[in-house]
């Protein structure tokens, strides 16, 4: 097993907690140095800074960020408020919103809804209390507490994902249109019969709005736009299974518009284990443009969203408001790209 | 756009911020109650909770967290370190650990090191520095920096996804032991000419771990084990590409190890799109269970790692530990499954 196995070896060590005095001794400077090293690096020489930092590593020293961050009101912290991490499509937002402000030297405090807006009040309630600098969130929509909370709240927030009216800075792309898009693209191929498959859309409004581009479009040429909402989100499973219920209720269905790829990909796979042609038998298109989508045979026809980009503006447009600068845009649309791949 | 464009109108409202004496009135108590009941619920009435919970809401309080937390010098903060989120596999691991965690109060900040050791000192001293109740990292491996670091650390630490000697608790499994199992079912199947392809073993040390295992197996059995080493960690893209480049170094391959699923996939898919035979002209195996691994043709045969299952039992042990109850084990072995598909 390990070093110290009882309870009370690891509370013991509380006292002997290292000291910015003591880091300063092994560093052979003063304490107000050694303080101005690590929080002022630009003010120190290198050499200085070098043996501060030496020693930080050597003692094991952790600096109190707490009793910092409430004697300035504020911290380096940000908020990042996703509906799930198990959809990557958020975790690469993330990952570009983590890049740029890390380099920045921001530390993102990161929360999970599951598409929950109650949970969601409860997050930002815990994170503003932890003094962040910024905060940001998936989506415009949010419970009236919520709401209320950041009305209140001096520090500036970013809404990322859908583009519409923000609370005050919004990066994101237009999901109605991303619906019309491929809606238009379905017809141009001549399909007519053309179910839209999505999950939870109360929940997953973004897909909602898919839908709702989907259905304007479809309207538009007189053709019905049946919708067969899931009960779980997007998976494959949910996505194999999903296509003999479509088939089943619209004998007809010559095409399938999915909410996302992970739906799209998994009634792809199950079509082929099923023995049907894709496209032949039936047409099958996503959302995201998500890797797995390249690798199936046909590669799947999906619209790609700019996730990382989205992130890495989000974060560059808040890092700009938080150093002061002026904002001159307070939204930013990132776009889609239509992918048709032989699925469709 | 939206309500209030100018950057000033936001930091205006600084001094409007809500205070706990303003939601006592709100709610007709004395700012003693309104404390007590957002504190320590249990002690107030459910009527008056309910009436200060329903102030909090309307007025949009912000309890201040930092505060609290200094003056206590505890928190209720959970620090999170995995070396990805892209790779769904942690994410699971954290959806285990939140469920539960949350469930008790705790809040968990996550941060991931991409797989960089010094990386992972800089967030330790970081959360550290926030005052968190415990540390949750994965895997047992740390740079030196991180280690005295952690040693002289009075709070629990729980390191995750292999098992081994670690500094505090340890919940994980035998991943040597997992790839003993995968070479041991791939020779039972008759293959001799196997190859184990893995990416950056020197960062994901696990999947380094597996191939000492399936290289242990072979070499018992006097059989070559080569090692076909990937430059870009575990995708789909990576395992296709990988395909061409064993069946040219080694054209005898009758079998691929893959260091996981991602890659196992990308290769299965890839190994379909040029019209080979899995498991006939190739059989091709990976690991950790991935959703995708069931839905593609044939089944993949992999190695089912209990992601989930390993956060839930990580964060029930330090819920014990950290509610001072005695802990008798401090070491949990999760196990893993063989899952034999058709790929094999």
């Amino acid at each position: 097993m390990s070093r110290d196995f009882s309870h009370a070896a690891k509370q013991r060590r509380r006292s002997d907690q290292v000291t910015l005095s003591q880091v300063a001794e092994a560093a052979g400077v003063s304490p107000i140095t050694a303080s101005r090293a690590l929080n002022h690096p630009e003010k120190v020489s290198e050499r200085t800074r070098n043996s501060v930092l030496e020693a930080v590593e050597q003692l094991g020293y952790v600096p109190n960020l707490v009793a910092g961050s409430l004697a300035s009101s504020r911290s380096k912290l940000i908020a990042v408020i996703v509906p799930s991490l198990i959809n990557t499509v958020f975790v690469e937002v993330i990952k570009g919103l983590q890049e740029t402000l890390e380099a920045e030297g921001y530390q993102i405090l990161l929360g999970n809804t599951d598409y929950d807006l109650d949970r969601e009040y409860q997050l930002v309630r815990t994170f503003l209390g932890w003094s962040c600098s910024a905060l940001i969130t998936a989506g415009l929509r949010h419970n009236q507490a919520c709401q209320t909370l950041l009305n209140n709240w001096e520090h500036p927030i970013m809404e990322v994902m859908e583009l519409g009216k923000g609370m005050d800075l919004n990066v994101g792309l237009d999901h109605v249109a991303a619906g019309r898009c491929m809606a238009t693209h379905l017809i141009d191929q001549g399909y007519r019969h053309i179910v839209y498959v999505g999950a939870r859309l109360s929940q997953d409004y973004r897909a909602g709005m898919r839908y709702e581009g989907h259905q304007e479009v479809l309207k538009a040429k007189g053709i019905e736009a049946p919708l067969v909402e899931l009960d779980t989100l997007g998976s494959l499973q949910a996505g194999a299974e999903s296509l003999q219920q479509v088939l089943t209720l619209y004998p007809q269905t010559q095409a399938i518009h999915f909410a996302n790829d992970d739906l799209a990909a998994g009634a792809l796979l199950a079509a082929h284990r099923q023995g049907l042609n894709v496209p032949g038998d039936i047409a099958i298109a996503g959302f995201n443009g998500l890797p797995l989508g390249q690798h199936v045979t046909p590669q799947l026809t999906t619209i790609l969203s700019p996730r990382e980009e989205m992130g890495r503006l989000a974060a560059k447009e808040l890092i700009r408001r938080l150093s002061g600068k002026n904002v001159y845009r307070r939204q930013h649309d990132v776009g889609f790209t239509l992918q048709v791949g032989g699925s469709t």
